[in-house]
């Protein structure tokens, strides 16, 4: 079974403004590890796009949301992916999973969020400290709206405290992310496949 | 195929104390749902058990966590419930979390944690305010011990800001609490139906 | 003595959108109770200026963060203001935040940043539950990049789980929502007055 | 003026089980940095005391919180130190938050909670990741329940993600740590006096 995953880069710059991205090369290797459990991943990088603020699926003339939105239903997995500020999840990737929200009030004929059946997994990266927290938000945020988390849906890298250190000047990946990033590709296309098999049931009655 | 779910109720107060707990009243009502699936559940009150502080699996003379912890790894569902006090989790569910870290290195020969397989969800009660970010709190705690999420897997209920009314004192259950529950215990159950029959695939190599 | 406060509203919708806002209808009655302490406030609705995202304090051409910025630094007072959406802050107040990252290194000749001497409260509104980790939030974020936190620092208002009422439409403001506020506004003025009076020592050596 | 310190140490080990503990050790640089500005500390190992659970202020036959919380309201400063487990606060700390909840309802005659003019700081030590939620939910509920959080009110240490090395091991402490130990103990001795010689206003009225 062929698996698409959407992978969501929440780095705060546009492709223009600097080219590499920490975060995005975190997702680059856990779509590299997907491709060994036939997951064909797309990239967007969000800040490359105008997404408008708000809670419904089309904000109207400009929004670049309804296309990404388009995306993440056509997918059986998404992979959200953000840098660490000030300990919490960046603002870019906080526009997107709100924008998620409309999903509580999107349900196919069978009461079930449009969401229902895919698997979602975070990557994390910063020069220190805070990708516990970040997961915490964003599991909590892409469960509510209708998400399943496989076993450790997390891969993260931060330096020591008060580093500043990057992820993409690494001269190497750490051993310990590479489990990680394992890990995660290979539960989460586990999972994936399952529930693509099996969707949950309807939610009516 | 029948399931076993162990619901750890992390109330404050042990039995002897108050008799009735709304956290308990809520995962009652979980329990009763999860019936309709098949699943059968024994519920623990973790404050009548002299759980001991630490990381490990088991912390000595007298430490009621061991046995806990072996009722975990014979159920497929594990149920956390707690109050919120300060818009947080309570200190007995934490302290249930925080000895469930020593998963991280209990592996079966396959390099899976014992965890692994297993399905969480969570049941959160307070006057007000908190249950998102408990959920957050647990989801994630649970998630990197292994266990996996499954889409909508938290119920809730809290009152109005700074209110102070409990939810065992309600007439009635509110239909929305009555709808988060029916979720819950419909994707629960399906979810560990799918993961007890496909286990994730080894973490080795 | 005379204090200038700052009201930074993180609704999601700009003036022209939708013209009130629950989370700028508790920051007027906050502003209004200012008053009482010497206290006037400004307030900027952030959607409706194009912030650019970045942690730095000028993202360059278009970006209407310096002039905010600047407001910033000629308060005493930072009153920030968001709605709750998925139990987390706005991505609008996110970004507002994420922008002050700057702080850390923008120190005077003393060696203190820029941020030192200002107190920051907090306004929160939801149509239900997320208040407490919104203000957790915020809180560390503001105290991060060195603002002082006043006892008991938030005001906030959300209605029984699952809820949908917005405060705007509330008849009247509940008692126990008007007690935060004058508390609020009575321990800000307080300390602001303090710290205007007697900034932090120098940092240095 | 002369100022006292208490500082609760929230190890999840009691002193007689391992002598040494990273959070204490960093407890014990801040309390050293104290002295410079005439403030005394005074430290509790909570694991040493049977604090129950509970959210009132005595919770009867054997409860070692009395004692602990009259300690408290007899210091002009808090700080609280805790482990990071899981990227969270450990159960021991917490339950010590928890018990403050009571102070909400402990008000002077003039309506203060008892905790009013006291300002509180943190100290988190951890193996990796996690620093940065803790203080945020520390400052949150330690505000909450009355506390004041003077400018950059934490101080912390973590290693690289995934890292197991004890602060405790550490040859040399981080020229970064000892920074923000200065920071933090300059910071909250200069609150703490400002707001006992300016305790904030009668909250009646």
């Amino acid at each position: 079974m062929s698996l698409k995953a959407l992978a969501l880069n929440g780095t705060l710059k546009a492709s223009n403004f600097a080219e590499e991205s920490s975060t995005g090369k975190l997702m680059e290797l856990i779509a590299e590890e997907f491709q060994k459990y036939g997951v064909e991943t797309e990239t967007i990088r969000l800040a490359d796009h105008d997404i408008k603020p708000g809670v419904t699926s089309d904000e109207g003339r400009g929004d670049a949301w309804p296309n990404i939105r388009k995306k993440i239903l056509e997918s059986d997995i998404l992979l959200v992916g953000t840098p660490i500020w000030l300990g919490q999840p960046g603002s870019v990737c906080k526009r997107a999973l709100e924008r998620m929200d409309a999903f509580l009030e999107e349900t196919d004929e069978q009461g079930r969020m449009v969401s229902y059946g895919k698997v979602a997994s975070v990557a994390v990266v910063g020069n220190e400290d805070g990708a516990h927290h970040v997961s915490a938000e964003v599991f909590q945020a892409l469960n509510d709206v209708g998400f399943t988390i496989p076993a450790n849906a997390v891969a993260y890298w931060v330096g020591e405290a008060m580093g500043s250190t990057n992820f993409i000047d690494l001269k190497k990946t750490p051993e310990a992310v590479q489990a990680m990033i394992s890990t995660l590709a290979r539960n989460t296309a586990h999972l994936a496949k399952l529930l693509k098999q099996r969707q949950y049931p309807s939610q009516e009655g």
